[in-house]
């Protein structure tokens, strides 16, 4: 178990008066345990209280070689696993679950009355999820790094003769070369006009002339996920895309120079809006400024008008303002930045001068 | 919305005495209306009931262009779709719950007493859906002429040259070029005592003269699913090897030959298996020997020693024993079959004879 994570977590539990908790999505599992583990539609559950027990109820067609510093209780196809649950409940009180528990499992646990009251403790672990300590900042500089090295290639890769596919195959062959877990999400590349439909898939465009070129992209290196987004241009942009792409790189510039400790996310956001909308073009910037990522590529929290909370140290989220004029051209300029104690650090490095391929 | 499934679903639900159900799962949604939509963490849910209501609570970010004859409840996200999910459904009896909704949802829902019970309503759909109508019966035949078309190529494009993983990506790209909407689960491919290995992940290995060599691929066609397996020998297999590719066949066979109406699906087990125990080699078919398909390439019910459930016309499942030698040699043969009035429809016509590549 990573002992000062799940610290943090009873912490709370105490604080919130929620004293047992199971936990069963892969990635919080992953995030108190250091093991990832996917056991698709059979049971899978971390089960910890403030009285300090751990245990892991978890099937057979998935062993454990290493010591995760949790009591296991094994089960097998002929078994259920509810039963198992329910001898290690403490009926007496209520039980947080994991908000993304498949209901029959929840509805099961309800029917044999496991406990007094069944609340969502998710909260809990994704708030604790936003702060992230040493380890994570340095897989999470580490994704990044190869994401910058990765952007670095494929402009070299990058030609004329190659679609929108194309480059996005040649993307999931790069992560591989840098022996990543691979794509932290489908990555967008979009030509031209393409880039400014919300809706566009990647697919078998190919380039013109004057288009820009948006790749946005990142890899899952050791459970950690980076994602950055860069626009070049095939060739010289027309006047008002050179503008486009000047006042975009404003409001990245903007909303990172507000990322400090006691901002707010909203301050964020409105920073880097308040760019594109001082030059007219705050219609065409349609969507929030940001989200937290981390074992996710969406952690909880985002950079948008509705987030009052205050940036910490420690968090780490995108800055991806855009600029998307229908029929004509799509911008958008992305970077991952880290909340230090004074400011913030930005885990992207790949430069962000309008680039003509 | 597909009427005839609708009405086969409120029939039972009629005989289970239950009166309302709400289905969220994509592979369920879209066996109801035909739509496939995945909405990610957001909210969806198609709810039906015995009065002949059927209403789908959507988010608007997921735009609906054709009619699917249900009533749009539409929200955006400063709304709370459980809100009106609450407003829908009747509060006097108990709802059926997707087996799959995420547990937040369903807890919430809970704390409205939006309904006097809730219940795992899955197993009406699921049950329903191992019987295919004559729709999905016409598109997994074409799904599976599709998977012989590509086992063709593949074995053409096969060389000593190519390790698993090319070997797995030419399949994708074969899936591709027949249009296809691409793997319908992750292909293994595996040399020699690889084949052996239940764990083993398609990897960079190279062939070695006298591996057997394991395909076992599907497609994604119009929503339905494929999912063959043939095993091949690079250069002469030994004489073991070859005794145990008979066997696997033999057994192959004689599961085909049990599947009628009216035979258990624990018959059919038992057909292959006792041929694979009558050679002495029981031990080392460590599996079940089928499981049904269609929207899922894991749809309900297997074929396998404890599923006493008789099989029906419009079943489609799996026969696929396999033989797994450790350190030595793996081979699995696999076919589709359709239950038919008098007996079956093997949906798979790639030759199964020992091929030596």
């Amino acid at each position: 178990m990573k002992e000062n994570r799940l610290n943090k977590i009873l912490e709370e539990m105490t604080r919130e008066n929620l004293h047992q908790m199971i936990i069963t999505s892969p990635a919080a599992v992953f995030y108190l345990t250091g093991k990832w583990i996917e056991s698709g539609e059979r049971l899978l559950a971390l089960y910890i209280n403030t009285k300090g027990d751990r245990k892991l109820v978890i099937n057979e067609l998935f062993p454990i070689h290493e010591n995760l510093g949790v009591d296991l209780v094994w089960y097998n196809d002929t078994q259920d696993p509810i039963l198992a649950l329910c001898n290690i409940i403490d009926k007496s009180c209520s039980i947080g679950i994991d908000k993304n528990w498949q209901a029959h499992f929840l509805i099961r646990l309800m029917e044999k009355n496991a406990a007094t009251g069944f609340v969502n403790g998710s909260p809990i672990i994704d708030r604790a999820r936003t702060i992230k300590d040493a380890e994570e900042i340095e897989l999470m500089r580490k994704a990044s790094a190869i994401n910058d090295r990765v952007m670095g290639k494929i402009v070299n890769r990058f030609s004329k003769d190659k679609s929108e596919k194309v480059i996005s195959s040649i993307l999931g062959e790069l992560y591989e070369e840098e022996k990543t877990q691979g794509f932290s999400f489908t990555p967008i590349v979009a030509y031209g006009a393409n880039g400014a439909d919300p809706h566009h898939e990647t697919d078998a465009s190919m380039v013109k002339l004057g288009d820009s070129v948006i790749i946005d992209t990142g890899c899952r290196n050791e459970f950690y996920c980076s994602d950055m987004t860069r626009t070049f241009f095939c060739g010289e942009p027309s006047e008002e895309a050179r503008k486009v792409y000047e006042i975009v790189l404003e409001a990245n510039l903007a909303g990172i120079r507000m990322v400090k400790p006691g901002t707010r996310f909203c301050d964020i956001d409105k920073a880097a809006r308040d760019v594109i909308e001082g030059y007219a073009y705050g219609k065409y910037f349609t969507h929030r400024t940001g989200h937290s990522i981390g074992i996710e590529v969406h952690d909880f929290g985002d950079v948008s008008s509705v987030n009052k909370e205050e940036v910490k140290p420690g968090m780490i989220f995108s800055i991806e303002p855009g600029i998307y004029i229908h029929n004509n051209v799509g911008v958008r300029i992305e970077d991952l930045v880290l909340v230090t104690e004074k400011g913030c650090e930005v885990l992207n490095s790949y430069p962000k001068n309008l680039i003509v391929l």
